[in-house]
């Protein structure tokens, strides 16, 4: 079976070793930078059209292991993949997104372990997209150059209520409180998260202005009162099908003339079906279960039809490749802690989903849009500037 | 049956006097500053339950007349609808659109009068929406910072191969060659525009740098050629059908690593159906025949389907009503010259059209969002900067 597969396999002359579980060793092309090691000689006939979840899975379940620097993996896993492999991306499954399926997923991701993702985030434990004011920053920088750009772009201002969804390890609220003088009301789904949230905000004595609890979106109090809303990697999470109840909950929770922030990663569609070579049911069946990524178009329709008004779109996909690249390399770095703190199955998952999606942003297989949107007085009227200069104030 | 209709009218206490056929005066409500003079009795009863195309078709046809400031006119006309008005807007028709019928919809409106619309744009003739820095600008200077504006995001620079897709009087043509050294082609279906434009190239001397042809956007040479592509104000004449052509188009004209910028209005739909009390349905009629505003998810949709991805998006939207008021403001200050220029008919029209726009903008009714794309190299790499900073350069 192997020696059927190896012609097709050569002529790709990828920098690949193969490692057979009888210990033979079979170069594919010159200077092998990375080798896989098949531990199950029954993978080989699925090798024959491999996906990238079809690797991944094999790489999670011990079937085979990998070797060599690990962007390099991805890369010659996608080559692979879309030289040999048949698989079509399939529309992403629209699961019931109940309170109880959704705690238990956000938990399965967000509460593995406070040490293990300090091992790899920034000091403040900022999960999700940074931004780089020059591409030069260290983590650091850029994801308090990101909380900053957020709290810019929301023109937060003292006093400002501001209602976070998906607040995660706090550290938003706690830079909104800090540096803005905001009062912010967080919920997050993740124990783990809320209690170190909260201890650090303890820590910086902002308890009179921060405030954090475990809620659903669904059970946030419909008030109107927030002036601000701020969503940062959250409506992944939340289902296709529940996109409008989660673009309503959030439509009232501002009041009129207030502002709301989506930020969150976009799908890239190709005839209605998301690319990717298999990425994303790799990501779906052991990374987010239950993930969902909309496209720009859903998650701006659903925004729209709640009466909200978009006034302003960025893409920071480059930006996400970075991040998660940094993240990698961090995580690449210490891995013998990281196995103290994980077991050595998320640990593998782990490894592959930075690095791999790294590689899907920098590819444009999916991107990272950060969507203002404005609830208009009836008049019609806001209270925007003019124009987007006080994002960028001189240095 | 103006007396069953009465009642109702003076309820609203509208500061508006009815002056009948027969010369008899009716005020109904206090300090009228607004007169509706009733030409034709045959109107009453569609005054039960007016549309704002009802009134401003009577208006055109010459079944009503209208005194006293125009922007009141039509506030007024809305409360009144809003009061009174079964209409429910109807989806806008989706009609066909071949080279001929564009062709003679575009001259339509647009080889109205060259010298007409000189009145009242601004000295460039740019017949889009200005960019206000700072909300006090002239319009002069406003259109002057929307072309900079829109260099700046697509970052133009000297030698880049430009496509201006409906260059009307190619004010942004100019601009790009004088003040970025850019190869500017432009197209456009009005030979009044083109015309005009092209004389202006000549008395600047600018025609090594700027061609202008008439031609439609589908008879565009898809050579790939092109570093930059602009749209401004042409989506909307598109129609809903032919979106993906016209995006299609765009995506084929500029090379990869290349950015296409879309200015353009676009619709606000509530449960499907754009709003507006029936304005649709006149600016349709006597204003842009043909016309088909798209709400910005679908032209969102159009853009990525066709592969480029979508960047940076920013709504102008009072920016317009801003725009649209000092039209209105220079066109009726000019009303004498006016009618020298255009028949009564196309002056009534214009007259309604510009102050209503103006205030569907405020309302909220309808939008303005420039859409900035880019098309991405093969390995999903762009030419863009890490931020929008270099759009805002310090003074």
């Amino acid at each position: 079976m192997l020696a059927s597969l190896l012609p097709a396999l050569r002529e790709l002359a990828l920098p690949l070793r193969l490692r057979l579980w009888d210990g033979k060793e079979l170069d594919l092309g010159p200077s092998p930078r990375v080798t896989l090691a098949i531990n199950d000689p029954n993978l080989i006939p699925q090798l024959a059209h491999p996906s990238l979840d079809l690797l991944g899975s094999a790489y999670v379940e011990g079937r085979i292991d990998l070797h060599g620097p690990l962007a390099e993996v991805i890369r010659i896993g996608d080559e692979l993949t879309q030289a040999l492999g048949r698989h079509t991306s399939s529309a992403p499954p629209r699961e019931e997104h109940d309170k109880a399926t959704d705690a238990k997923a956000i938990s399965y991701h967000y509460d593995l372990s406070n040490a293990f993702y300090s091992l790899w985030l920034d000091q403040d434990m900022v999960y999700s997209c940074a931004y780089f004011e020059s591409g030069n920053e260290s983590l650091d920088q850029a994801q308090q150059a990101k909380l900053r750009h957020l709290c810019r772009k929301l023109r937060l201002k003292r006093g400002d209520r501001l209602l976070d969804v998906g607040c995660g390890w706090g550290g938003l609220a706690r830079f909104a409180a800090r540096e803005y003088g905001a009062e912010v009301f967080g919920i997050t789904l993740s124990r783990e998260q809320l209690t170190l949230a909260r201890q650090r905000v303890a820590d910086e004595g902002l308890e009179d202005r921060v405030r954090l609890e475990l809620m659903d979106y669904r059970d946030l109090p419909a008030d109107e009162g927030f002036d601000k809303v701020v969503s940062v990697g959250m409506f992944e999470h939340v289902g296709h099908a529940n996109l409008p109840l989660y673009c309503k909950q959030l439509f009232g929770a501002v009041r009129p003339g207030g502002l709301v922030m989506n930020h969150g990663i976009t799908a890239r569609h190709v005839d209605g079906r998301p690319v990717g070579h298999g990425a994303g049911e790799f990501i779906d069946r052991y990374v987010f279960p239950h993930g969902e990524l909309p496209h720009l178009v859903n998650i701006g329709a659903c925004i729209s039809e709640t009466g909200l008004e978009i006034v302003d779109v960025e893409s920071l996909r480059l930006h996400y490749a970075k991040t998660l690249e940094l993240w990698s390399q961090r995580l690449e770095a210490r891995l013998d802690e990281a196995r103290a703190l994980v077991p050595e199955r998320a640990l593998r998952i782990w490894r592959l989903y930075l690095a791999g999606c790294a590689y899907g942003f920098r590819r444009n297989w999916i991107n990272l849009h950060q969507i203002l949107a404005s609830k208009p007085l009836a008049d019609g009227s806001h209270e925007l500037p003019w124009t987007r200069a006080d994002l960028y104030p001189p240095a």
